[in-house]
């Protein structure tokens, strides 16, 4: 059993002092937007700035001696869950200040589906929305998406936690400040990957006609699994090209980025011998052919029309960006049910997805075929395989339990929100389109619904959830557990 | 590993031609019904249970040469699946002959629906339909029972399925003719006890004015966790007096018969220190508390009524058995909401109910909040107690799988229900409600309503999983698994 030191605050305090200034510089990113769209006041965006790299300094300052001090498992997971929410806190600020979300509840919704990557939004008219404040907001999808790359590869494997276990073959000692080299070289590894794959699809956007400003926004959304946009109508409106272009991108974003980093040395037929990308892509196929079909069939509308519709729904729900190009709950009742299963499954494990992930999903379902032959030979050890590799029985008993804790989540989520009298679709689909991170949901906060409407108490649990699921739940509920604040 | 001998079909032919036998004996208690209800023609009832005895007995004499012979494992799996189909199949007779029933697919979807102690019904006006076929109706809810009983107690945990292995310390070896005498002793004397209760319960529904008639198929329906009623208002314009009768006796029929076997010999207090009794019980305490408080302040109705309606609907519903005395789905949003959840729990272990039982959720629930503590002491084996004694991580494990089957065969279930353009609650609704072997369910297969308008492909699937839920799932699902026919 390991020895739970005291818990160092100081040093959690510095960690987060570290990470305001990084998100004060961010908001700075704003101010050549903002003067460039002349009509924009940027004042917001530069006070914000400040405000959050003074406070950051000063954190700093005060927490001077806790330089280079240990970093146990419990600050870690203090560090993670508290730092997800002192951000959204201090991001809300362009927001308020700017005047352009007046209430201090839906800033901080917004924030935090920024930050988590959920997408889901208050905005009625986001048209109207300074483009500077615009280019925050989508900022904080991007910067969610580096903090999940890092938090998926380097952090959570190191607290236990996770559907990258599988990838860590071995987990370094729980010292964040001297991180594993190996670690910490893979995490800037795949950053550079992100920031590659994020300017690649802002060029590509800008050459089907969007201008700088809509191509980063989009390329941020995309490459996060977020799915905030600068248009009403999400990606509706764009030509067919750009909603394949951020179709593509959305299939890049919800792959393990580890395996972007072997295809790009040349390794990819070792990607497609990956089990979860196997089943990642073969999933969006068959639910885009069965779609695509069905719409063909019922709608009368063209192959290609009827495929573009198909695909983009389906990779931007799997992968949990949240983008829409159609309303699917207009569909027939099969197809948005089918949907509907798919907002469970997520992106791959080592993705900017939100979910349960693909490598969770792919694991309990083969154990659960395997149940079956172990039923007829009880004293047979019949392993689950993953990549040729068998794995252990503690890691499929692992995954079980996170999904029921998941499962039990969303019941009580959807009986929660059930209270404020929203109808059973609205319940259900706000539960999971924020615990899985994705966005859009069912009912009254479907495609082409927002958050608005949703009490104010129903907001602040719609953003615990959206932390929640997107700290992989344990990271969380450790905190909740008696035993984590013992001595 | 086993090895599996080859199956031997003769000894599966000769106990189902038994129990054919069985059956037809039990289609002549409809008789006296019939007669003393004099309008009553009593043929199709005689008829039919010639059909089944001769049958059962041209097996029996077919099958000679195999009396004695050994019963594996496989062949304890086949018996159980097919002699629930066939006498299902032969259970039909008397609903075609009488006429009450003209269509194949309806009788079977009946009859499945009283041998698994479901309930769900296609009748839509049960007070025309003659008395003797009535009897019969829930007489196949009664023979169900006593079929769960004996496979609960004494095949499934041969079998290595269900949550009854919990209490069976020593597990015999997998000989059914010659069943180890404790556990054939055992069946025996619960049998005894599902008939007191039975005609227990007849008396105090004689006693509160039901005639015999009447007071046997609800004794039968409540004890068997079955729910067809005679009337067809089900239980709704009886007496508040019967309507609490029901209501304790089903409590009794969602209890685990040992139980109630441990309290006639005096040894109450053990009964009470049951985990899973207290858990049963809690939950519907804290279920009945909450629907009483929000009906008395919504509907403005007294506290007895709304006490009555709460806890009448609250353990038909965590029983399984599916009377009904209110429509909860006029109810407020949150209440039939939790009923829906209430939909996943079914009855205890060992009892006729059900469901995924209360032992298992019991068993999730408290692994799940375990899971946390395990997480900050990753090297330490802290096992989930139940009854104060440690689980083992193999059990916990069959349990989770179990509880991931079935949410992947309910979802899938809802998917191919919703295929017949059924809407999205009766979709649910129907998929739970055969599968935990309820009754009523949602939407147009609510409380209020009944199955008759189901296409009959989907009567066809529902009694799949009717029988499916019954037998615990790996009964029927390891009949699937090419492992299971290999030499």
């Amino acid at each position: 059993m390991l020895s739970w030191p005291e818990i160092n605050i100081k040093i959690i305090i510095r960690v987060i002092g570290f990470l305001l200034m990084f998100e004060g510089i961010f908001m700075f990113f704003g101010i050549p937007i903002a003067l460039y769209y002349s009509g924009d006041r940027c004042d917001p965006l530069i006070i914000s700035g400040i405000i959050c790299i003074l406070s950051g300094l000063a954190l700093s300052i005060l927490t001077k001696n806790a330089k280079g001090k240990h970093i146990g498992k419990r600050e870690g997971v203090i560090i993670v869950t508290t730092s997800w929410i002192i951000i959204s806190l201090f991001g809300t600020l362009p927001f308020i200040l700017s005047g352009t979300i007046t209430s201090f509840t839906d800033a901080f919704f917004e924030t935090v589906s920024g930050f988590t990557t959920t997408g889901a939004t208050i905005l009625t008219d986001i048209e109207v929305v300074p483009k500077g404040i615009l280019f925050w907001r989508s900022i904080t999808h991007w910067i969610g998406g580096m903090g999940i790359i890092v938090l998926s590869v380097a952090i959570l494997p190191i607290l236990g936690i996770g559907g990258m276990q599988l990838f860590v073959a071995e987990i370094p000692g729980p010292t964040l400040d001297k991180l594993h080299p190996r670690i910490a070289h893979t995490a800037k590894r795949l950053w550079g990957i992100y920031i590659l794959l994020t300017f690649a699809e802002t060029a590509f956007l800008m050459f089907g006609g969007m201008d700088l400003f809509d191509g980063l926004c989009h390329a941020f959304g995309t490459m996060a699994t977020g799915g905030f946009s600068t248009q009403n109508t999400s990606i509706a409106n764009y030509s067919p090209y750009i909603q394949y272009v951020i179709t593509v991108f959305m299939i890049f974003a919800g792959t393990n980025f580890t395996l972007h980093y072997i295809a790009l040395h040349g390794n990819i037929l070792k990607v497609f011998k990956n089990d979860e990308y196997r089943a990642y892509i073969y999933l969006i196929a068959a639910v885009t052919i069965i779609i695509t079909i069905s719409l063909i069939l019922k709608r009368n509308m063209n192959f290609e029309e009827s495929f573009r519709e198909s695909i983009f729904q389906t990779v931007s729900i799997i992968t949990t960006t949240g983008y829409i190009t159609a309303d699917y709950l207009i569909w027939p009742g099969l197809l948005w049910l089918i949907l509907f299963l798919m907002m469970f499954v997520g992106g791959c494990a080592g993705s900017t997805g939100g979910g349960i992930k693909v490598m969770r999903q792919l694991l309990l379902f083969k154990n659960s075929w395997i149940e079956l032959k172990r039923l007829l030979h009880p004293n047979a050890i019949i392993p689950v395989k993953l990549n040729g590799k068998g794995v252990s029985q503690e890691i499929i008993f692992k995954v079980m339990a996170f999904f029921l804790i998941y499962i039990i989540i969303f019941a009580f989520g959807t009986m929660f929100m059930s209270l404020f009298g929203l109808d059973f679709e609205t319940s259900i689909g706000a539960t999971i389109a924020t615990l899985g991170n994705i966005g859009p949901g069912l009912g009254d906060v479907g495609p082409v619904g927002n958050y608005a409407a949703i009490p104010a108490a129903g907001k602040w649990f719609l953003s615990f959830l959206m932390i929640i699921g997107r700290l992989e739940l344990f990271t969380v509920l450790v905190l909740l557990s008696p035993a984590f604040w013992r001595r």
